[in-house]
C-alpha cells in the first residue's frame, strides 16, 4: 500500500447547488453541516470515494481533463440518462454503438462532463461485440 | 442506489507513461494488456475506483477542475510527498498549517494537480486545531 484515493474534489461556483445535484445522482443525503453559501460541501456516495465540492472564483474554461464514469445500480443506462436529464443534467454526446454497448456523455449543472455506462446487468446480458463499454474520450 | 462511480478518467498524451507514474503512486501493477502507444490504460488502485487514462490530442490548458486527494496508507504525509517527488511528481503548493495539519499540492508528469493529505494515523495522533485537513482549493 502507498497512497489511496481519499476523495475527489470538484471546483465549482455553488457548492450547495452542485452537491444537491450530485446527491440525487448518487442517491445519498447531503451532509447535515452543508449550507447554501458554504465554500465547501461533501458527499459520501455509496461505494465511495467521497466527493468534495470547493468554491472557486474562476469559471469552467475547457473540457475537464478528469471526469467520472458512472454505472447505474438499478436502472439501465438509458433509463438512468433520462432520470439524470430530468434532474438538471444536459446531454453532451452519445457514444452508443450499433450493438447497444457504449455510453452517454452528460454534463452537470456547472458543465462538468461525466459519462453513464451500461449497468452490470446490461453488460452481462449483452456483452459488447467491440470495446464498446470502455470510455475512450 | 442510483449511479455509482465506476471509474475516474484522465485525459493525457502518454497513457502508458502516465499509468506507470500512477501505478507507483498507488503501488498497483499495470494491466497486462497495456502497452506503450495504446490509446487507453487502466489501473485498479487498492480501495478503488478504477482509473482510466485516455489519449487526447489537446494539451492541459488550465488548472484541472477535478482533482484527486490522496491519503498515505503507510507513510506520513511528508514522507509520501518526498517519495512522490522522487518518482516524477512536482510541487505546486504547500498548504501545511502551523499546527501541522493541511496538505501538499503536487502535479503528475503531465501537470495534473493532486493533493497529499495527512495519513489516518497522523490525524488521529494530532487532530487539526482548524479545518486543516480539508482541501479547500
Amino acid at each position: 500500500m502507498s497512497s489511496t484515493i481519499h476523495n475527489i474534489s470538484i471546483d465549482c461556483h455553488d457548492t450547495y447547488a452542485l452537491a444537491g445535484f450530485w446527491s440525487q445522482v448518487f442517491d445519498c443525503p447531503r451532509q447535515p453541516d452543508d449550507f447554501p453559501g458554504d465554500t465547501e460541501a461533501m458527499l459520501l456516495p455509496p461505494g465511495g470515494p467521497e466527493v468534495l465540492f470547493i468554491a472557486v472564483p474562476e469559471g469552467k474554461a475547457v473540457k475537464n481533463r478528469l471526469h467520472l464514469d458512472l454505472q447505474p445500480a438499478d436502472r439501465t443506462r438509458d433509463e438512468e440518462v433520462e432520470r439524470l436529464l430530468g434532474i438538471g443534467a444536459t446531454r453532451v454526446d452519445d457514444q452508443i454503438r450499433p450493438d447497444g454497448s457504449g455510453w452517454v456523455v452528460l454534463a452537470d449543472p456547472e458543465g462538468n462532463e461525466f459519462c453513464v455506462l451500461r449497468s452490470a446487468a446490461e453488460r452481462a446480458a449483452s456483452p459488447a461485440t467491440s470495446a464498446g463499454d470502455v470510455d475512450p474520450a
